[in-house]
C-alpha cells in the first residue's frame, strides 16, 4: 500500500506550478524551507506523535506533553536551532502548553513593560528557562473588563514591598495558561494601592513556586481549573486558578516601565510613551491572524482531499458514484473556505507590515497612525477568527459521518481553535471599538481631518454616497474596481446611516448602546473590505509561477463574490449593488467554482502540511481514507478486549433476566 | 450557601405565569407532570451522577454508563414503569448509549418491516431485552446514499438460508451505535442477490455474539471505530464496525413485510403499501425536531442565567459593573436563540400532529399528501438541526471564556449535537430533497393540481407575485399578517425564480445540479416560513395564564424579524418588502428585545431543567456560580497532586538546566 496516491489523478489536474505556490502561501523561499524542515523534523520524530491524544485521560495526556515540551528544548539545545527555528519548532508540535505562554507572553510582558534592569535579570532566566513564566490578569470574575480587576498590590513603605492579595473570591486568578501545574513565575496584574489611593492596573512579577521542589510559596494557593472543550483539545494545558494571601515581593518587582514607584511610595510616569502598549497589541493580533489563516487552510485541507475521495449517489450502470466535490453545493460551502484561508494569510502578511510601520513611528514619536492601526488589527483579529472556527465546523460536516470521528482531525482542530474567538478582546467587544472608531471617524470628515490608512477610503464621502455600480454582465465582476467599489459604498453608507441614527438619541453613547448590534455589523463590513483589499494588493504585485496568479484571482475573486452573496442584504439595503447585479455574481460565483475544481487539491497540497500535522485520515496525502479508517478503529481502547469490561456486571445480568427476575 | 437565589431579582421581573408557560413548554398538564416526576427521580440518583463524564478515559466512561443502562432498566422495572414513563427516564439519563438504538431503532424496524410471525418472535425478545438489537446500515464507504451498499445477502436455496458477506473493505458496517461492544443482533441492511440477480437492499436479522458468553459468533468481526468529537460526548456509545465472512442465516431472518421471499427463492411482493416507510420516517423526524428545541433551549437557558449573572464594563463610581445581558449585541445574539427554542417546539407539536394525519390517512390507502408531508419532516429536520447546532456553540460563546470549561455544559452539549446535523439524512442532502418537491409543486401550478399542507400557500400564485407589504411604520410588523405575507411571498418568489432559471439548461437534472446552492437557499426560505406560521398557528388557539400568550407573541416576532434580517438579501431580491421596512423591522426587533429582557430568566425557567439535566455550573438555576466553579476545579485529576505528575522528568530538569548542560 505504501507509495500509492488515489488522489494522484487530482493533482495531474491542476493548471499551475504548485511548487511556486507553496512559496507564496510560506510568504518566502526563506519560510518554506524553514517550515517545511522544521514540519519534517518533528513528523519523524516519535516523541512528538499524537495519534493517541484522543485516548489519553487528563493526567497521561498532561505528561505527554510536558515530555514533549521538554524534548522540544533538547532538540532545539543539541541542534542549535535558532530562535525562529525553535518557534517553528514548537509551533509543530502542535499542542497548546506552557511554552506558548512562558514565550508568547511572559517575555514579552516582561520585555515592553520592564525597565532595562528588570529586563537584564528577569528575561536572562526566561531565556534559558530557569524560571518558567505565565501572563496571569483574567479573574473569576473578570476578563473583559481589565480595569474591573480585583486583585490588589498594596504598598508598604516600612518593608519596601508589595502586598499581593486575592480580597474575594471573585478576584482569583483563573485562566492563565501554563499557571495550574507549571509555572515558577507569573506577571501578575493588579490594582496598584498606595496609602489606600487607587493607581490602577499594573504588572507584577510574582514567584509562585519554589524552585526547589516546586511546592507553591506560602499564601500561594494555586491549581488547575478542570477539563475545557473537547478531548485532547486545551487540555494538554494546564490552565490555571491563583489566589495570594498577603503575599510580598520587593518593590522592583512590579513592572516600572511607564510607571516607576519610589522608595517613598511616589508615583511617577516616565517619559516612555504609554501608546507603546498599542505595538504589542499589533503584534499579538497579527499572529493571530496568521494563526486563523493556518487552522482554516487545515480544516479546508481535509475536507477537500476527502471530497475528492468520498464518493455518493449518481452511479451509472454500476460505475463508480459521484465524487462529492462535484456536487455544487459542497463546492458552494467549501470553496469560499478555500479562498478565505488565502485571504486570511494576505491580509496576515499587510499586517506583518503594519506592525513594522507602527513600530517605526512610534520610534520616531509619531501616534497619528495608531488609533487605525489598532482598530484595524482588532477588527481583523475579530474576523478572521469568528470565520475560522465557523469554517472549521463546516469542514467537519462536509465529511459527513466520517468528520464526527477524531480520527478525522476536525474535532480537535475545533475544540482547540475556537477559544481564539474569546481570548486576547472578545470578538464582539473588539468589533464594538472598531465601530466606535469608524463613527468617529465620520463623524470628523466634515472638519477636514483626513482619513488614514484603512479608512483612506472614507475620504471619497461623497463619490461613495453617490457611485452605482456599472456591472452589466456576470464577467463584469471579475473587475477589482467593480468589487471594491461596491465594498466600499457598502461599508461606507452603512457607517454614515449608523451615524445618523445616531443622532437621534437624547446621547452619543444611549444610542451606542441601543445600536450596538447595528454598529457591530458596520465594523464587520468595514473589515471585509480591508480583507478584500489586501488581497487584491497583493495580486498587484509580481508572482511568478505559471499559473500561480490566475488561481489566486479566482480565490481573490470567490472570496469577495461569495461575501457579496452572503450579505447581499446590506449591499441591497444600501443600494451599493441592485438585485439584478446580486443576481450576475451569483453566475460568476458558479463560473469560478468550476475554474477552482480541478485546481482544489493542488491548492490545498500548496499549504504544504505534512501528514503528522494535519492530524487526519480523512485529509492524509495519499488519500488512502478507507484502509487507514480502519485499521485505526482497532487501536481505540474498547476494543483491547472482545468482550467488553462490564459485561459480565452491566449486560449478562440483563440478557440472563437477571435484573428483572421478579416479574418474569 | 444553602438556599440562595442570586437570580430571586431577575425572577421577580417576570410578568407572566411561569407555571402556566411550563405547561404550555412540556404540551400538556400531563406531559409536565410526566418530565417533571422523571427528571427529579434521575437528579436524585447518585448512580446517574454525570459531572465526572469529562474526566473519565474511555473505558471508564463506557463501563459507567453501561451501569446506567442496567441501573435504568432495573429502576423501571422496580417501579413498574409505563413505557412512557420508562421512556423519558432513559432521556433524561443524558447519555448515548445502545438503548437508544435498540428501543429507537432496532424494535421499530422489526415492527415496520417484519411480518407479523417475525414479530411475534422478535419482538417479544426485545422487549424483555433478552436480545439487544441495533440498526446496521451505513458502511464504511457508503452512507448517505443507501442504495450503494455493498454488503450482501445471498440465497441460498440448498440450505434455506442467506449468506451475509462483506465482500469488500469498503462495505464493512461502519456507525451503527450500541454495535460495538453490546448488541447481540442486528438489523442489517444488505443487497438481496438470488441466483445472481440483485434485488436491491433490504433488511435482515442477525445474530452477532453469543448469548452465552458474548464471543463474536464465527465469521463476524466487530468492533468499536473510536473516538468521536467531544470529551465524553458521544464516546459513551459504541459505534461500531462489523464484517461478515459468509454468515449464515435462515431465510424466515429477512424482513418480509414487504418483499417475500420463497423456499424456491421467489420474490412476490405483499399488499402492504412500500409508503408506509414514510409514516416511520415522519415519527423519527418529528422526534429529532424536538430533540432541537431541547438541545437549543438547554443551551439557551445557560447562557441567559449567566448573561445575568455576569457582570462587565460600566459600572460608575466603583458600583456594580453591567449585566451583560443588557448588553444590545448580546440581546441580539441570545433571544432570537430563544425566540427559536420556542418556535421549534410548536413546529414539533405540529408535527405530532401531522404523523398521526399521515398514519389515518395510510391506513385508509389516502398517499396523496405522503410526498408533501416527507418534503416538510426533511426539511424541517434540517432546518431545527442546522439552527440548533450553531445556536448551542454561539451560547458557549456568549459565555466568555468561561463557557470553555467542561463545567459550563455547552461544549458537551454541543460534541454531543452536532451528529443530528448528519445522521438520518444529511442536512444538505435533505434540502436537495425538499427543493426538488417545491419546484416540482410550482411546475405543476399550471396544470391545476392544488398544492397542499404546507406548500397551499403556492395555490395564491399571482396575489404572491404581485403583493406589495404595506408596513409602514415598526409597529406594523407585529402583524402576523404582514409577516406571514413578507415570508410567502420570499419563499414563492425564489422558487419561481430558480423554476425559471433551470429552464435555460439543456436538462432539468443539469439545472438542477448547478443551481443546487440557490435551491437549497430556496428549501431553507420554505421551511422557515413553515415554521413562522405554525408559531403563528399556536398563538391562534386559547393560551391561558396571566400574560403566557404576549411572552410567546413577543418571541413569534423575534423569531421571524431576526430571520428577516438575518435574510435581509432574499427578501429584498425579490422585492418582498423594501429597504425601509427592513430597517423598520430592525427597530422593531430592538423593541422587542426591552420586552423580553425583564422575563428572559423566567422564560427559561419555563423549560423547568432540573440542574442535573443542564449539567452546567453556569446555568445554575441559583445563579451561584463562582462559588461552584471554584469548587469544580479542584476535582480535576490534574490537582490530585500539589506537584504535578512530570514534574521530576520534565520540569526540574529545564529549571535546573539539566537539559542543557552542554552548553552551559
Ligand atoms: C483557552 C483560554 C486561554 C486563556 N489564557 C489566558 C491567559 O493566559 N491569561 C489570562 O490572563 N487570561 C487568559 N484567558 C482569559 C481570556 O482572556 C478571557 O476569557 C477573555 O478576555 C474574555 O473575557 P471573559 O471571559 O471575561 O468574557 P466576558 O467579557 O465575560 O464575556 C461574556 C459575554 O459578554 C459580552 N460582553 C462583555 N462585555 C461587553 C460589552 N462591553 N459590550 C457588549 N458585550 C459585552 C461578550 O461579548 C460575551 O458574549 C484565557 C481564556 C481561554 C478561554
Ligand atoms: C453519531 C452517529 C451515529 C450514527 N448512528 C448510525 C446507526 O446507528 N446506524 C447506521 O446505519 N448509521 C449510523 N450513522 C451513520 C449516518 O447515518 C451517516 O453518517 C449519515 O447518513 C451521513 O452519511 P455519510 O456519512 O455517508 O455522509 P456523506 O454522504 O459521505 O456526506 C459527505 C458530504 O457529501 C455531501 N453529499 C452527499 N451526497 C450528496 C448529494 N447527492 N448532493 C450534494 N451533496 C452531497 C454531504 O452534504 C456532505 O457534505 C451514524 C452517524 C453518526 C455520526
Ligand atoms: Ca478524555
Amino acid at each position: 500500500m505504501e507509495g500509492v496516491d488515489y488522489l494522484g489523478d487530482e493533482r495531474r489536474k491542476a493548471e499551475f506550478d504548485v511548487d511556486e505556490m507553496k512559496i507564496v502561501w510560506a510568504g518566502s523561499k526563506h519560510a518554506f524551507d524553514l517550515t517545511d524542515r522544521m514540519s519534517k523534523m518533528v513528523a519523524s520524530d516519535p516523541v512528538f506523535r499524537k495519534d493517541n491524544r484522543t485516548m489519553l485521560d487528563r493526567k497521561a495526556l498532561f505528561k505527554s506533553t510536558l515530555e514533549k515540551s521538554a524534548h522540544a528544548f533538547k532538540r532545539v539545545d543539541e541542534l542549535n536551532l535558532t530562535y525562529e527555528e525553535a518557534t517553528k519548532l514548537r509551533f509543530f508540535i502542535d499542542e497548546p502548553t506552557y511554552t506558548d505562554l512562558h514565550w508568547g507572553m511572559f517575555v514579552p510582558a516582561i520585555r515592553g513593560q520592564g525597565t532595562e534592569e528588570q529586563q537584564e535579570k528577569w528575561l536572562k532566566l526566561a531565556e534559558k528557562m530557569q524560571i518558567i513564566g505565565c501572563y496571569a490578569q483574567t479573574e473569576l470574575g473578570h476578563g473583559s473588563n481589565v480595569q474591573g480587576l480585583e486583585t490588589t498590590a498594596t504598598f508598604d513603605s516600612t518593608t519596601d514591598e508589595f502586598v499581593i492579595h486575592s480580597p474575594t473570591l471573585t478576584s482569583s486568578k483563573w485562566w492563565p495558561g501554563g499557571l495550574g501545574k507549571v509555572s515558577t513565575h507569573a506577571v501578575v496584574y493588579a490594582r496598584l494601592i498606595i496609602e489606600g489611593q487607587d493607581h490602577g492596573v499594573h504588572g507584577f512579577i510574582v514567584q509562585l513556586r519554589s524552585l526547589e521542589d516546586h511546592l507553591p510559596l506560602p499564601g500561594i494557593t494555586v491549581g488547575d481549573i478542570g477539563t475545557k472543550f473537547g478531548n485532547g483539545g486545551y487540555n494538554t494545558m494546564d490552565n490555571g486558578v491563583l489566589r495570594f494571601d498577603h503575599v510580598r515581593i520587593p518593590r522592583n518587582q512590579m513592572l516600572m516601565r511607564v510607571l516607576q514607584v519610589s522608595r517613598e511610595g511616589k508615583c511617577t510616569y516616565s517619559d516612555v510613551p504609554r501608546q507603546l502598549i498599542y505595538g504589542t497589541m499589533v503584534y499579538v493580533r497579527q499572529n493571530i491572524v496568521t494563526d486563523a489563516s493556518i487552522a482554516l487552510s487545515r480544516a479546508v485541507t481535509v475536507a477537500t482531499r476527502y471530497s475528492c475521495v468520498r464518493r455518493q449517489f449518481g452511479s451509472q450502470n454500476g460505475g463508480m458514484e459521484t465524487q462529492v466535490i462535484d456536487y455544487k453545493t459542497q463546492q458552494n460551502r467549501l470553496f469560499p473556505l478555500l479562498a478565505s484561508a488565502y485571504a486570511f494569510r494576505f491580509v496576515s502578511e499587510w499586517l506583518k507590515w503594519l506592525y513594522g510601520d507602527v513600530t517605526a513611528r512610534l520610534n520616531a514619536n509619531d501616534f497619528s497612525m495608531l488609533p487605525e492601526a489598532h482598530a484595524c488589527t482588532a477588527g481583523l483579529k475579530s474576523l478572521t477568527t469568528s470565520a475560522t472556527a465557523d469554517a472549521i465546523e463546516e469542514c467537519r460536516k462536509l465529511c459527513g459521518g466520517h468528520g464526527y470521528l477524531c480520527s478525522s482531525g476536525l474535532p480537535e482542530l475545533f475544540a482547540m481553535y475556537v477559544p481564539a474567538c474569546t481570548y486576547e478582546g472578545d470578538n464582539v467587544v473588539l468589533l464594538l471599538q472598531v465601530a466606535r472608531f469608524l463613527v468617529k471617524t465620520v463623524s470628523q470628515l466634515g472638519s477636514g481631518k483626513q482619513p488614514v490608512g484603512t479608512t483612506a477610503y472614507m475620504g471619497r464621502a461623497e463619490h461613495l454616497m453617490q457611485c452605482r455600480s456599472n456591472v452589466e454582465r456576470a464577467e463584469d465582476w471579475l473587475n477589482p474596481s467593480a468589487i471594491l467599489e461596491a465594498f466600499e459604498a457598502r461599508a461606507f453608507r452603512m457607517v454614515v446611516s449608523c451615524a445618523q441614527s445616531l443622532r437621534n438619541f437624547p446621547s452619543p453613547e444611549e444610542g451606542f448602546a441601543e445600536l450596538s448590534a447595528d454598529l457591530a455589523e458596520v465594523a464587520i463590513a468595514h473589515c471585509q473590505l480591508i480583507v478584500v483589499s489586501k488581497f487584491i494588493d497583493k495580486l498587484k504585485q509580481e508572482i511568478p509561477g505559471k499559473g500561480v496568479k490566475q488561481q489566486l484571482k479566482n480565490l481573490c475573486n470567490i472570496y469577495a463574490l461569495s461575501l457579496l452573496h452572503k450579505h447581499q442584504g446590506e449591499f441591497l439595503a444600501t443600494s451599493s449593488i441592485t438585485a439584478e447585479q446580486a443576481s450576475l455574481a451569483n453566475t460568476q460565483l458558479r463560473n469560478l467554482y468550476s475554474q477552482v475544481r480541478p485546481n482544489a487539491v493542488a491548492l490545498v497540497d500548496s499549504f504544504n502540511y505534512t501528514d503528522h500535522y494535519l492530524g487526519s485520515i480523512l485529509g492524509r496525502y495519499d488519500g488512502n481514507v478507507y484502509p487507514k479508517l480502519y485499521e485505526a478503529a482497532w487501536k481505540d481502547p474498547l476494543n483491547e478486549s472482545v468482550v467488553t469490561d462490564g459485561y459480565v456486571e452491566y449486560i449478562k445480568p440483563l440478557l440472563k433476566g437477571k435484573l428483572h427476575l421478579s416479574r418474569l
